[in-house]
């Protein structure tokens, strides 16, 4: 993909008629007006997106993508690196937090290797899409080059055309990294301009002198790459990830489509910051699963205008949040399709 | 059942051994300590409750209850009466919003008539509890004897029993009943000692007008009966309803036999206040669902030292709350049964 190409990607608005006509129908069933709450939010939401007055999303996929840091060398993490292909290994077995939730939600993942820093071995689960073997250390220079960022956001689009070719209709995402919280830190203090030490959380759990260090370090990258919050992309490719471009694309891909994607926690969030960035008509297809237990996620999801289904203490990432949301938006599109109306189940309505 | 009797019903602490063994293998599942936040609660409660290190709630049950309010007569709801036994119609057919996330949830939906103001054809999937046609009108007098209380408990206790012969190992309660809010807020005013108005909210949805009315019943209702808030049983008589009062028996029952309960909303954390008032223990069998909208529903829950796992901003009752919190719940228990340890595993533990 070319930068002109990638930044031609356009996402139509959702479908507000489809919308109104899904709130129309929604006062007609047999509760009180508006008494399914936030149900009925979703419901709407996913009739504009699909375009249809009786949305469903039976076929769920989750996409989890995994890359390494070079900023992990900084000691910005509880975990060794190695962590990163051992989970991915875990992922492949089905041990993992994730494999038991998609599991349990019905949900396929799909497990992608973004750029890992390590040779994994071929298996029918993986995908690989290896932009490199971990980013460079956003301490010391850029993350990765633009053209990097344009070919995993490019990867991303892919991996998710080809889910849907198999018929997904709900897009969960998910990741996997050791350092990729500094990454999403990093994004977030610079598309918002906030200070780094109030975006920038624990992680996987470093102690007091590893979270100074993190946010010292934060404030060296964006020191040293200077990224342009007006550039997107800049940003992106400075700061971020291979498996935060590849979730971009994953998001740019899905919107373009008509699907709704399931934004997990805080890394899926730097990538739905970024993908907004590049096309805010995106902004409209996220559902933001949970509220994450990183500080930086909140202000993340304000400037997406979501206001998460979950708050369950969770940081654990993978795309774990988004699996326990995609239960609740099925349950939203099958109360909008399957709830009797008041004059079908003969039920007076109010006095 | 004899008033001795109810009140002798005990219900076993839950057992703290097994809560420390589920945390202990929590700990060595392969994600940071902690990082599924309030999963791991919920597995560790479960685990207590059903008094095994490998908790499973695999067959569901929510147990909807439904009866007539006296007090409806002073116009203290925006729908008729003539609603409940239509609803309950609604319910056999299969129509209503708890039965369409029941299904979704696959949980069995379990339908009682305690008390509503009409006949009910039989119907094989009604059970039927009677204790009267609706309750008298506690702005006049007290809504049901002493007896009758008891008589609706022991009711309760035995429909669940009957669940829990079937196999039922997670039980969901629901309610529907016109006027109910107004029984629920009253015996939350007299439980917790606040004024009828911060714990009185719009129920399906009255105006202003009949909001204010509202209150005042439920000032008169307190004035004429001088319910006794250190004797649950007379309050739930004087101020209660048919259909909270079997919900008493469900908690009761199921927390005697070591089954969590998970109470849906307002009228649902009524029966959960008189209950933990009965015997204190039971409350540690219950899982708070969802917070309702309304208002009086967050009191309840600082009473009953609970946090709500969704707040999904609905205020319809039936158990729908109950339902959709369901596949977390399983999810929690899924995770303790099914992750990977790091040893297990070979990922490398916190630096």
């Amino acid at each position: 993909m070319r930068e002109q190409e990638l930044l031609s990607i356009t996402v139509d608005p959702v479908d507000e008629t489809m919308m109104r006509r899904a709130q129309a129908r929604l006062d007609r069933l047999t509760k009180p007006v508006g008494s399914l709450g936030r149900l009925e939010e979703l419901a709407r939401r996913l009739a504009g997106i699909l375009r249809t007055e009786r949305p469903s999303v039976a076929r769920k996929a989750i996409i989890t993508m995994a890359a390494d840091h070079g900023v992990a060398q900084e000691g910005v993490s509880a975990y060794p690196q190695a962590v990163t292909p051992q989970m991915v290994l875990n992922f492949l077995r089905g041990g993992a937090a994730i494999n038991v939730l998609a599991r349990h939600v019905d949900a396929r993942l799909i497990v992608v290797d973004m750029g890992v820093a390590a040779p994994l071995d071929p298996h029918p689960q993986l995908i690989v899409r290896k932009i490199g073997y971990g980013t460079g250390n956003m301490a010391a220079g850029p993350a990765m080059t633009r053209e990097q960022a344009i070919e995993a956001i490019q990867s991303g689009c892919e991996v998710v055309e080809d889910e849907m070719r198999r018929g997904a209709d709900l897009i969960g995402t998910g990741d996997m990294g050791i350092g990729n919280t500094t990454a999403s830190s990093a994004i977030v203090a610079v598309m918002s301009g906030e200070p780094a030490e109030r975006v920038t959380g624990r992680g996987t759990g470093v102690d007091d002198s590893g979270y100074a260090r993190k946010v010292r370090v934060i404030e060296r990258a964006l020191e040293v790459n200077h990224p342009d919050r007006r550039d997107p992309l800049d940003v992106l490719a400075k700061v971020g990830g291979f498996e935060i471009a590849g979730l971009v694309g994953v998001i740019l891909g899905a919107a373009r489509a008509h699907r709704a994607v399931v934004i997990d926690g805080f890394i899926s969030g730097a990538a739905a910051l970024v993908a907004a960035g590049l096309e805010p008509n995106a902004a409209g297809y996220l559902i933001a699963s949970h509220r994450s237990q990183e500080i930086g996620h909140r202000i993340m999801l304000e400037r997406l205008g979501l206001t998460p289904l979950l708050d369950l203490e969770m940081r654990l990432g993978e795309g774990t949040g988004a699996a326990l949301a995609m239960p609740i938006i099925e349950a939203a599109c099958k109360v909008l399709n399957e709830m009797a109306t008041f004059e079908g189940a003969g039920v007076s309505q109010k006095v």
